[in-house]
């Protein structure tokens, strides 16, 4: 199978290394285009310019930076609209949010293409496992013909219906994620100032029903007051927002969300909106984070 | 090592046939003397009160059903005050308040006793299998002691310091469970009012960190409206009642622990205190569940 | 002094008429132009359109049903633009959004005029008697010039700074509203689930320092569950979603309008988006509205 | 009409005053005699113990300072107990728990005598001024009888039922005013963050359907950052925390409270528990109090 495959960066590489490796075409393009030499090596093409990348493949695969970067492919000069045509298939996997990727679909469909959004859960350890989460959703035919590229780079692919609703799936996920959060942050206070030991609290948390790798992960790094950003505050309070927002359209009260989301405002209110999202439990300390 | 068991419901009676079934010499009292005969085919011995467990037992578990149980093997003609001393140590394994903890720690140290509170994480299932988790509290020489049964009973116990903070160190842990509970019910929600299938996301949760056996069991049968109580909620909005009680004691703000404890108040207006807790998810439906 | 007055509504009507009885010369303008009938039996002229308004007026007020209504005399054809000049003073009372009022104070400015955004508290009967609150941003010269206007229409006016700052003013006071409102509510199902007459409540409140307008005017219609819209929920419910983005761009946190914008949230979810804000007080009750 | 009056505080002090003023005749005791002395000079007879007065006097009111001195004039040597009888009726006007009102509601009523219990709601200003708010529980035909001198003393008295009533009004009231100063210290707050001046918002505010005293002073002595306590802090979260345990035993889902429950507690948590309970405003703050 011949894929073209748009953008470089961590996630991209691992991904065109996976797919090399399986045994996949590959037609690489990267901004700075130096960073296909390693790519070429293992056997990859090279394609000039999005355009040309396009012209070549009838799939073409991009994971970019940010919504200005995945406009831009598609809509610049020697973008992505000057060959797609309905024999084309554009697969995009970048996250972005619901505007930018109606956007992409309205023009690659406008023009007789077909267009899939398929962000990822999962970062650059499971990318390179080929244990990413795909988020897709779009043109089901499209989904289908491509889902053997998608068994490669992910242990899982979801089909989502619509475009707009793999966005959708991320604001929910995430949404949980921040409350679970603040659930154990506060969990994690209780304890301490109840005069019980929090590292006593952890032990048995990952013994019990909730058991979970995020608690694994975050319940020792908080413990050393350790927010080395994963997943910035700030990011997350966004996603809740956006997520709360959601909520508001269909009428859908969720009142710990919304406790949630405004704990995470408190905290960027002190300052930790760049910190690690796990530094949610500073806005439940006695002082603020700059005395204690 | 001989040990007295107080106690033969569905717990007692898994925990003593472990006990024997590892090798401990255990002399067996329930309330109802008949409940005993399956016991005394595997081995055990059968004490005639409480009283005369303990004169015959230097160590004694119980675990009774609730406080006043607790309370009437200890202080009630022939109960455990009338045999106790310097010799002897008495295990309280019961899930009991603090209050009542605390009582019966006074009576049996003012006699020279010594007191574990030990109450237990898991069910059936665990106690069957000797997968406990053991939350101790008391005396410190009594719990080393009496480690060789906690390892048969338990796949961890853990010594958490003065009498009391067992009974905490669950509270914790429940309000954490609670506030999840609310998280995962309004993602459900969220996700289903968004045009998005729920069991997509109870999938997607199952893929990445936030992934629990809670969620596991919960996801599908709330998808299915089965609420058959394994924890009713009327139970865990105690619980979180009186952990928010416990950070109120210490100053220790809440809010999302507050937020959900509202909702689970919520569910008991509605009539769903006897259902399990995970049936706090109606709370958010958009009409009350006589017309869902 | 000499005043252009577009938009004859229930509020533009008795306003217009209050600067008519003043001693101001009026001239009038409304889409429907019967509508101006009765100004001129009160001696005010009539401008066919908006432009020939502007044209003969050194300041034209205009107070229209909403954001298009606004926006149409200001950039359709005959509208205020074609006339506006340095010369010219243009005062928006409606009530928009902050965009809306951007939008058409930039066009007045970039061709010369003066522009005042002045949305007001208070309905048609403080309209008519004058008693109007008015929200006043944008020119300081021109809002120095008109106050005689606004002396006569309202019992006091605020200069609030640049443009935006008057609707943003309506969006506190209105968020500070539905939090009471909440309060208010949680208060009199309390007093009648306690076993106290909530009427009594009322009357207590009413005696305090808490005692105010809006508990005197909603308290007895609550109890008799009478939700005449005066302010729509879903209105009041869109104003606590606008105050809360505003907090949430300036990092306040602010968790009691929050969960009080969960329970109107709820009260849409139920259906009673279009019955009165003080609705919410049905979130509270045992079982959904329909079956109570 | 002739009556006893236990207790020459502030509150007491003013308000055996205005009943002398008015003709009663009054017959009075205090813990410290000598406090008697400026009564006598206005008319008063002196009891030498409660016991005495209610051998003399049909009515006998008290107003204490706390539940022990409260109990104490029933129960210990020379108390009521010992001259309560058939023909005597007690009022207690003191600010007491529910339970320390049962009990003496118990010993009174077995013994034979009547009582009502009936806090007050108003401090010496409206006191002196015969200004109070009477919330009176208990005897009904009691309360008829000596409504002469709540007319007196008060503008207004409640009769609301059966013992334990009174409390609950005062704990409804409260908690209604500790979610609307959380209300208006979110709108404050928010005002300032977003470029508005708060003193506009406090008089926009004062000039509405929310105009209360509370708001009239409060604003100002929060923007002064003036936190002298009329009320402390930590008071008022108790009475919140003790109006939520009403509606926890009542089922009642109370979201605005709970959340206004938990900034009190934050407040305490940053050492503002003494201050006056608008104090709240400081945890809405982007740093704790010591920096700011």
């Amino acid at each position: 199978m011949e894929v073209g495959f748009l953008g470089l960066g961590i996630m991209g590489k691992a991904m065109s290394l996976n797919l090399l490796r399986h045994g996949f075409k590959v037609t690489v393009w990267n901004r700075t285009l130096s960073k296909c030499d390693e790519l070429v090596q293992h056997g990859a093409s090279i394609g000039e310019t999005p355009a040309a990348v396009v012209k070549k493949c009838k799939y073409t695969i991009a994971i970019l930076s940010d919504p200005p970067a995945a406009l831009s492919v598609v809509f610049d000069k020697d973008g992505i609209l000057e060959q797609i045509n309905n024999e084309k298939g554009y697969i995009d996997m970048s996250t972005v949010d619901a505007d930018t990727s109606s956007k992409i679909s309205e023009a690659i469909t406008s023009r007789g293409g077909r267009f899939l959004e398929a962000p990822v859960s999962g970062s650059k350890k499971p990318a390179e496992d080929g244990q990413l989460v795909i988020l897709a959703a779009g043109n089901k035919a499209l989904y289908d013909e491509v889902l053997p590229a998608f068994d490669v780079l992910g242990k899982k692919s979801f089909f989502l219906g619509e475009v707009g609703n793999g966005a959708k799936m991320k604001l929910v996920v995430n949404m949980t994620m921040g409350s679970m959060m603040n659930a154990f942050a506060e969990g994690i206070m209780l304890a301490g100032k109840s005069g019980l030991n929090p590292q006593n609290l952890l032990d048995v948390l990952d013994l019990g029903a909730m058991s979970n790798p995020m608690f694994k992960l975050k319940g020792p790094t908080i413990l050393q007051k350790n927010y080395t950003p994963a997943f910035p505050l700030k990011h997350q309070q966004k996603d809740m927002r956006l997520a709360l927002a959601l909520g508001d359209e269909n009428a859908v009260p969720m009142p710990v969300a919304a406790a949630a989301n405004e704990a995470f405002k408190k905290a960027r209110s002190l300052g930790l909106g760049d910190l690690d999202f796990s530094a949610v439990f500073e806005t439940l300390k006695p002082i603020g984070p700059s005395s204690s």
